[in-house]
C-alpha cells in the first residue's frame, strides 16, 4: 500500500494563467501556507535537495511535497521516507504545471496546518519559467555538471527565480572549468536580486545559508 | 563577423505535424542527406559530443550542424571553430523544433552537398520527443551526472531514440551510484532495439561504437 495519493490533473480551464496564478498567491497568504515552486533540469538533484532541507527543518515546521512528474511516482516515494507528507501529480503529457493545475495537487492535498510546501515541478528549464504557478517564491537547482553557461541558453528560468541553489558542488575539482565568478556574474546580469547558494545535497555540505534563508522567509510569512 | 548565419524560426503552418516531417523525411532522402536529431537534458554534452563526432568524421563526409536555441549563438560558434558549417536558429521561446520549423533552417543553410546534418534540438527531455522534426533517426544523451533512473522520469524520449549516449563516462567512479546494468535494463524496457554506447566528450573515450554506427548509417543512405 501507498503512502502517497497519485492524483492525475487536468488541463487548466483559465485563459489568464497569470491572474489565476495571482488568486492562488492570495489564497496561500490567507492560509499561512508558503509555497515554492522548485524547477531544474532533469538530473539536478531536485528530490535529493528537498529531502536534505526536509531532515533540516521538520522539527521546527509541517511540511508537506507536491512531486510532479510526467510519469513514475518514484520521487513521491523518496520524499515519504524522508518523513514528510507527499503527493504525486502526474502531468499527463504536460512539460510543466500550471497555477490551477497547483491548486488540484493543492485541493487534493490539503495544506490545513502545513506551513510550508514544496512544489517540485517538471524536470525543464524551458516550460516552467513561462508559466506562473501562484508560488509565493521560485526556486532552481543549477548542478555544476550542466555548465556555468546555462544562464545563456535559459535566460527565463534564471530571471524569474529568486534562488538559485548551484548542487553537486562536491564535484568542483572534477568539473574544472565550472567558474563561480562566471556562472555569478551570468546569474546576475540577469536576475540582479538572485540569491545563490552554493550546496552538495549528496554530501549535505553548504546547506546553512539556504535553510537559513528559508527560514526566515516561512517565520515572516506565519 | 560571425561565420555562422542566426535565423528566427516561425512556428509551423502545418497543422498535421506527423505528415509534415514525413514529406521532409521524404525530401532528404532525394537529397541523400542524413539528417540526425539531437536531444537532451540541459548540460548533457550535446555540443562536445558534437565536436568529438566532427573532427573524427569531418575528413570523409561533408557535415552541417543546426544549432537550435532559446537564445544565445555560444554553440554554432564552438561548432564553427570544430571545422564545418553551422547556422545558429533561434526558436523565439518554444521548447521544441517541429518538421517545419526544421524545414526552415535546412532551407536557409542549403543542404547541397552535405551528406549529414546534425539538428541540436532544445535542451529538453519533455516536448522535443512529443515533435518529430522529419530526420532519419532520433539520438539522444544521458550524461552520468543526471542518473540511471531518467528512463522512469522521460519515457517518451527514451522510447523515440535510435541511439542513446550515455556521456560523461569519465565521471562513473564519482557518481558511483549510477548502474550501467540499471540503466540499460531501463532504456530496453522502453525500446528493446536502442542501441547504447558510452562516451565521454571531455575525454574522447568510448566514442568508436558511435562513430562506427554513425558511419555505417551515412554510407547505407548515400
Amino acid at each position: 500500500m501507498l503512502d502517497y495519493k497519485i492524483i492525475e490533473v487536468k488541463q487548466s480551464i483559465f485563459e489568464d494563467n497569470d491572474a489565476d496564478a495571482d488568486r492562488l498567491r492570495q489564497e496561500l497568504k490567507e492560509q499561512k501556507t508558503f509555497l515554492i515552486n522548485l524547477m531544474s533540469a532533469p538530473g539536478s538533484g531536485k528530490t535529493t535537495t528537498l529531502c536534505q532541507t526536509i531532515a533540516r527543518l521538520k522539527d521546527e515546521m509541517e511540511i508537506g511535497v507536491m512531486e510532479a512528474d510526467i510519469d513514475s511516482d518514484v520521487d513521491a516515494a523518496t520524499i515519504t521516507e524522508a518523513g514528510v507528507r507527499a503527493i504525486q501529480i502526474h502531468t499527463g503529457g504536460m512539460c510543466h504545471l500550471d497555477a490551477d493545475m497547483t491548486r488540484q495537487g493543492l485541493h487534493e492535498f490539503g495544506t490545513e496546518g502545513l506551513d510550508l510546501v514544496f512544489l517540485e515541478n517538471v524536470g525543464n528549464l524551458v516550460c516552467p519559467a513561462e508559466f506562473d504557478t501562484g508560488s509565493i517564491k521560485n526556486v532552481m537547482i543549477l548542478s555544476v555538471p550542466e555548465g556555468d553557461d546555462k544562464p545563456y541558453k535559459y535566460p527565463l528560468m534564471f530571471s524569474v527565480c529568486d534562488v538559485v541553489l548551484i548542487n553537486k558542488c562536491d564535484t568542483l575539482a572534477v568539473f574544472s572549468d565550472f567558474s563561480k565568478d562566471a556562472v555569478e556574474k551570468r546569474i546576475h546580469e540577469l536576475n540582479p536580486d538572485a540569491e545563490i547558494f552554493y550546496i552538495s545535497a549528496k554530501t549535505g555540505e553548504g546547506f546553512e545559508g539556504w535553510i537559513n534563508w528559508l527560514r526566515g522567509q516561512v517565520n515572516d510569512f506565519r
